[in-house]
């Protein structure tokens, strides 16, 4: 090995990188934050760059003549060399979910403000600046920190009109006259978003959504955990980088909708997520939710200064509670956001994703598991699967000549499939009679059929759905179908009791029902039953800080909810089995 | 100016320093740790050090001729020159007291050990490790950092038996299996006490006390916090010193018991002080109480972990509570000390200091006031006054042929005066008719009278008492008895009625009651019924975390004190005036 130095070029400008020559080029890219690597381990062929080199025999396999011929190498099994150049292909925006179905909410926030008239101290009333300040607000107590206390003498004498921040009866803080703001934040493994709530008015006054910034250390949970595992064993030097990674990301994203509101500060946040993504936000070790019997720290509801999460704020953050290690307070959050404390008739909430957490509601009683589908509803491991980005194929229907036609995200040229994308392309097939209920998929003389080529449905230029796809699709339907299969079992329901089946997350919200039905995800007879809840994480953590009784509601599903360890359940693998076929029409 | 070198001499060694040639000595010695400065502002003649530099005409004046001619200049007046050789003398141990007077108290403490058996989680029992511990101790809530949570999972996964610390019902820590240690700390303006206990034996292992680190930045809380406010003025910039100061000190003590313990942490701290140690304790900016109308930030009972100090322990700190600007925490223990919680006949407490804070307690109600006595009691303004360090003239008797004889702390050669040596020699000179009740001075025939030389009474080879040393201690006694006076009046009781006289601190257990009654500090009445109390604040500090009910008494005590500003009191400067008067015998 020598020093040498590499170009980068990419959607910014062009980075010019020393570095050890002969060393793999991924992590490279990774530090310097241009390149995600979902796998981490070589093997899902997504750090796609363009180099001048050699295709290795992994990357025959993985990316195929047609990309290869563009140009197109796996940074992953790229090595450096003194004078290279690389292309980072550029993603566009992510496209994530910050709408939402519910759109009122009552207004009786967890944190209120109150304006403030403090007196002077004197000689006659020399009471110290805390005493005057709880009298002024008619509070019994505070929860003021030590750093804001070390600013209250300044801000009391600064003459400016204030309000005090109060939380059932107790001062939490003191701020200048104006409309209470709250940040709130769903932290998913693959996408976090952000949205800005103006208290007073109810309305939701911007919001973001990005990829989560701890990808390039893994696309699913297992890896997250590990990187962090290999980063403790390695003696835990310095920042821990996953920690970090988050919580720079929702430091930029609110100062980026502080800048846009033109406020400097919120009054509090809320923020939830799947239990290892808020573990890794606190730093607590994931290291026992990996591996059974899957043990997390603490589920419980947390209520913490945002510095003590390295958040550049001086509010409070509230974490919402978590139910099991994979079943989190992300999904919490969505059991709010579908009413699940206010009665109803029997329903079911899945939310979509790696795994696809499964929550039985009937009669007040939940039954919750989570079933590994895999992230190929998320674009990661297939052939040409990727996010909901520019350029992901997101519907496919029936074409008379050509087969088929597709639609992309941004309506420009098609680069890959995404999750709703690959469920119309099955059905389709399905449809057809080109994939049988074996999943096993043909060619024949048909326009659909014509496209099957080399154990591959041919969607766009350089975009196709293989035989080994299916396959991985055909896993992950049969995994969340016998979840729900279970659940169903345990509450001695059949599928006609259920009246509603809640969709929650980008997957849920994109997928056409008809085609989920038709690949056997979705049983038929819940069809018309679909109600798409959009993000519902994210509304759910609002309604856990802007109404009043949501988070005893929340403590209240969550005592209430009986999970289901599907790996240690005798019926699973039967159940599992029993769905790997599709259905016959 | 230009570069230059000079040589230190120090107790430890000698010290080779780096420096601006021309600039003052003081503060490169300060910085260096090296040496204390008093006054801060060349006017008290303490940073005494050997160096062969032509005398100041400050020096001459503050120094006289015995001292320059030995050689003894003052770091303030010296400036720098290439090649510069200083010594630093040697100041040997300060004598602080860590004994006390109450040597029984309950043992319930605030926080309890309990042994935790908590079961591994399994498939079948996937409660959170939280949930898990919390059941197994029996508690129903915590209140453990994310800090203690990080570690939590390592910890209950290590196989060592362990404990839980349990405060009111809520976990507050978890730890390997062993006796309760508590450490105690009671941190003055110029001496910082700290005790290591035993909780469970109710036994104090060891104790430590040192000048207050702070001292460097000053004598008295006043001049600190102008320090404070210089470094706030300059920018803020990297640590607050003084914080980092006490900061500093409290670790390396703790360290030092711990290791003399054999052991690796406490269970909890108790730190009392007052408002102003407090203040820079925790970074409180003390800018409010330094001037009227003397406004705290806090004075509430404080509870935080160790860390948020930046206290080297993961152990919780409990904060007392505080009175007034002036009337500090330390008082509230020294109240605790004194079972001003239980009934008794009518008493005062007076901790004898810079200040002289006085609490008058009378059928459960209590009067309180803080008299500006100014630090000649403590040393630091008199001509020779010194702490109660080695070489210090702690006690003054007749003697028929010398006029005086003296005794010395350490017996070794004497080197100044500490308080109770002030108030011999004065009450002396009162006797002898030599000082008379306007406090003027002079010589006579007899054999003390011939040791008034020079407007001064000299004691030993360069130490002596001065005409304007003993208006210092005039003006300081008046004070302490108006403020005494002004209670008295406003509890509408007579000096008859008070049964009995508490002296809290180092200076009032030292002195010898015939002698403040002499000099009229204390009133004639009370010499029977002085009580010594010793390390007041430092047992009730211990009482306060080792006691069920001491929080709640010390909570009641304050609610019932009634703190009278003695500079707002139309009586006080009458009162003042009058006992300016010695008495006549």
């Amino acid at each position: 090995m020598s020093k040498g130095s590499i170009t980068v070029h990419h959607a910014q400008g062009v980075l010019r990188l020393s570095c050890e020559t002969g060393t793999p080029l991924a992590p490279l890219l990774r530090d310097a934050g241009l390149l995600a690597l979902p796998c981490g381990r070589g093997q899902c062929g997504k750090c796609l760059i363009y180099a001048d080199t050699p295709p290795t025999p992994e990357e025959r396999t993985l990316l195929g003549p047609a990309r290869l011929d563009r140009g197109l190498r796996l940074a992953c099994h790229t090595l450096t060399r003194d004078g290279l150049e690389v292309t980072v292909p550029h993603e566009g925006e992510l496209r994530v979910l910050t709408s939402f179905a519910g759109t009122t909410y009552d207004r009786e926030p967890l944190v209120r403000r109150q304006p403030l008239a403090v007196p002077p101290g004197t000689l006659e009333d020399q009471r110290d600046d805390v005493r005057r300040l709880l009298a002024a607000a008619g509070a019994d107590r505070h929860c003021l920190t030590l750093e804001q206390l070390v600013g209250l003498p300044a801000l009391l004498r600064s003459g400016q009109p204030l309000d005090g921040l109060l939380q059932d009866g107790c001062l939490i803080g003191v701020r200048p006259q104006d409309h209470s703001l709250a940040l709130i934040v769903d932290i998913g493994t693959t996408t976090v978003a952000a949205l800005l709530l103006d208290v007073d008015e109810g309305r939701i006054l911007s919001s973001l959504g990005e990829q989560n910034a701890q990808a390039p250390y893994g696309a699913d949970v297992i890896s997250r955990i590990q990187q962090e595992m290999a980063w403790e064993a390695g003696g835990g030097r310095g920042d821990n980088p996953l920690q970090a990674a988050i919580c720079r990301q929702i430091n930029a994203m609110l100062a980026r909708l502080l800048a846009e509101a033109g406020r400097e500060d919120v009054d509090f946040l809320s923020l939830t997520g799947n239990t290892t993504m808020l573990h890794l936000l606190c730093g607590l070790p994931g290291e026992h939710i990996s591996r059974a019997p899957f043990i997390p720290v603490t589920l419980e509801a947390m209520r913490l200064p945002a510095r003590r999460l390295g958040i550049d704020s001086q509010a409070e953050c509230f974490l919402l509670p978590g139910i099991s290690a994979y079943i989190g307070a992300d999904i919490v959050a969505s059991l709010l956001a579908a009413d699940a404390h206010h009665p109803q008739p029997p329903f079911l909430l899945i939310d979509l994703g790696t795994n696809a957490e499964t929550v039985l509601c009937a009669g007040g009683e939940l039954l919750a598991c989570s079933a590994a589908a895999g992230p190929c509803f998320e674009g990661a491991t297939l052939s040409c699967g990727m996010a909901g980005q520019d350029g992901a194929i997101d519907s496919v229907t029936a074409h008379a000549t050509e087969g088929l036609a597709v639609t992309t995200i941004g309506h420009v040229p098609a680069r890959g499939l995404c999750g709703s994308g690959v469920l119309d392309a099955l059905a389709l097939l399905l449809d057809a009679g080109l994939v049988d209920e074996t999943g096993h998929l043909e060619a024949d003389d048909s326009p659909l059929g014509r496209r099957v080529r080399g154990n591959a449905l041919h969607l766009a230029e350089g975009v196709f759905l293989t035989q080994r796809d299916i396959r991985e699709v055909q896993l992950a339907k049969a995994a969340v179908r016998a979840g729900v299969e279970i659940l169903l079992r345990e509450a001695n329901l059949s599928r006609q009791d259920i009246q509603c089946l809640y969709l929650a997350g980008g997957f849920g919200s994109a997928m056409r029902p008809r085609s989920a039905v038709r690949i056997g995800l979705v049983p038929r007879e819940w069809e018309e039953r679909v109600r798409v809840l959009g993000n519902a994480a994210s509304f759910g953590a609002l309604r856990y800080v802007t109404e009043k009784d949501a988070p005893r509601a929340a403590r209240a599903l969550i005592r209430r909810t009986r999970y289901i360890e599907l790996s240690a359940h005798s019926g699973f693998a039967d159940a599992y089995v029993e769905h790997m076929i599709f259905p016959l029409s």
